[in-house]
């Protein structure tokens, strides 16, 4: 397997009902990426997307046809992969795995998502597909739900009384929005305080408004080549240095302690072991934070905090720009927003561009970051772990 | 690139209200599968699947992950392809270079659809968003619409009376069910006349009901390992020696002469090039007869007959076994049905058996048949080319 780098990128501006088609969104940036790499449309010799609700939310299925079609990428393979929130991550590890075995030097991931135009409630209920819709949909087991039940077990399991852990997941939301403010491509420029999530609307006990990230509609794009094409074309490749995937199944089903998402601690497993690296050496990470308890168990299950203590170092700020591990410095699915299909490849976007010390402008930049971690989850326990390393 | 070889697989019946779900449905498949091929769940080291309407057709998208967990496959990557109706064909491709990096050894590729509880009003309404949105689905260009065109444009093309094209086309469709009769696994059962074709339902013109697939519930697996792998577990190895996927986007924007779908002689081509073979040394096919016309085309593409000329050789019985190129002896689509993201998968499973000689019991063996040559076409102008050859 060969070295496979990080070209450009493009992303869009995440939003509440955009008036563009999925089509329109994701070829927008597709072009912009294939625009900053270098390279011209029949360049690209295929074209991975991840993409959830395009037939639901457009009646619009395999969008990458269509968006292949329309950018003039003529009939090069277009593929479209499902892994509900992680559709994006999975398309890009992929798209890896196409690139290192030599098979293909330059192929460009896409995620896109109109998840709006529904309306959160239905989203919700329409989102609930990606768990178990034999068992738990009909308990009433949604996303919302799921969270809600994970924050109990939290809780209890670590001796954290139920009002103080949700001051620690109001820590969370309030500095994922101080970073949103300083993205243009975020979706929620507002300022938050805990008392502002404290006080808004009771969803799922302990789970309020302010805990969870909204829908969203948008697209991003990377272009993933080989390390030859990329010594060619630009003098700041970053490389994909370890990736790892795993899926649990149905969340009720796991472990005998639910929020110690077994698979994760596996993806994350491969992708450092790939990289000969430890959780120490990350020096940015954007994270799964669907939920504020999202992000807390993340952040433990990835390794960077001792487990019941993450929500505490949040308090502390060490997540933020100068603490022990800044984490979603781009304002997180929380104010970033999150169109699900285009998450994992906006993480990437994201972190190619801290490695390449192009954050300093938007006052967010992780100074001489070397090693960065992305962490997706999708639906009932999809994992993916991607750590992109600087040259 | 390493040599890949399929080890057994899995196929259930295909049936209209099928009483299990798709992730009941796929893991029966799955394990039997895992069963001939002399493995054990904890082998499979990925999981990749094709479906299309999961979320539509019982409220469960990411079936994936569920089966990877119902069969004890835990923690593996289980990763779902979406390309209409190629899905099966591109999760095939997938694990194909999954295995051929050396990224994985033993790959479980699957494909389920549970599309006819909605009814086939509904369906085919609903399947007409993997064609274009925008401007095709708006026109009524659904897809019994679109090979009527192409019906029509061929007829023209090629100076075939209407009344001619349509006996031709009938030639397909009785061939299709008197080999359905053999293959326990098909839907249709029901041996049928050319009178009995040209006097069913007009669909829309020139398409009449029995020159349509039925759509269809039903599932179908098979395991690609690596030669090593596949030396110890089998004394019959099948390789995939050549493989190609193109996407076409819109086919209203297609080519100067719509039927010529360009996108399928690209992937053949791929195929052929890559297995070092031209269609003269394929000895049988399973090709994509959604429509009966959709085969005479497919047939043309895949370069076994002049263009203009594919029906006659149905008439002339070149397709039969004993024939020129003996085509879709399982019943195709029409007979056998047609379960969306199960369909390449199904015939991957049927190629293999033929070329280990496991048909004879069936009254549907190729004899000595050593290169398969199989083709599916996925909504607007996916098409997956695979060549599987004998050791």
């Amino acid at each position: 397997m060969r070295k496979v780098a990080v070209l450009g990128g493009g992303h869009s501006k995440f939003c509440f009902n955009s008036p563009k088609t999925s089509v329109e969104m994701l070829s927008e940036v597709a072009m912009d990426a294939i625009i900053e790499s270098n390279l011209k449309p029949k360049d690209i010799q295929a074209i991975n997307v991840g993409n959830v609700l395009g037939d639901f939310s457009e009646g619009q299925g395999m969008v990458q046809s269509f968006v292949a079609n329309d950018i003039g990428c003529f009939n090069v393979p277009a593929t479209r992969f499902e892994g509900a929130c992680a559709s994006g991550s999975i398309a890009l590890r992929d798209a890896y795995m196409w690139v290192a075995s030599g098979y293909y030097d330059i192929v460009l991931v896409g995620g896109v998502e109109r998840a709006t135009a529904m309306g959160t409630a239905l989203a919700t209920r329409t989102f609930a597909m990606f768990g178990d819709s034999r068992y738990e949909f009909p308990a009433g087991f949604t996303f919302p739900a799921a969270f809600g039940l994970l924050a109990h077990l939290y809780a209890d399991r670590y001796g954290i009384p139920l009002e103080r852990l949700k001051e620690q997941m109001a820590a969370v939301s309030v500095q994922s929005h101080e970073y949103g403010l300083k993205n243009p491509n975020a979706q929620i420029h507002k300022e938050i305080t805990k008392a502002d999530v404290l006080k808004s609307f009771m969803v799922t006990t302990p789970i309020q408004l302010q805990d969870a990230c909204p829908f969203s509609d948008g697209a991003a794009a990377v272009i993933l080549a080989s390390e030859e094409v990329a010594k060619k074309l630009t003098n700041k490749p970053v490389y994909i240095t370890g990736i790892g995937q795993t899926s649990s199944g149905k969340l009720s089903s796991q472990y005998k302690y639910l929020p110690r998402i077994r698979a994760r601690e596996l993806a994350a497993e491969q992708a450092y072991k790939m990289a000969g690296l430890t959780p120490k050496d990350i020096d940015v990470c954007e994270l799964h934070d669907c939920f504020s308890i999202a992000a807390i168990i993340a952040a433990e299950g990835l390794g960077f905090f001792e487990f019941g203590k993450a929500g505490e170092a949040w308090e502390r700020g060490e997540t933020r720009l100068g603490g022990k591990i800044p984490i979603n410095l781009s304002g997180g699915l929380k104010s970033k927003g999150h169109p699900i299909g285009a998450t994992g490849v906006s993480q990437a976007y994201e972190l190619t561009r801290q490695l390449r010390g192009q954050m300093a402008d938007q006052g967010r930049q992780v100074e001489g970051a070397k090693h960065a971690l992305m962490d997706t989850l999708g639906g009932d326990g999809v994992l993916v772990s991607v750590i992109f390393s600087a040259e």
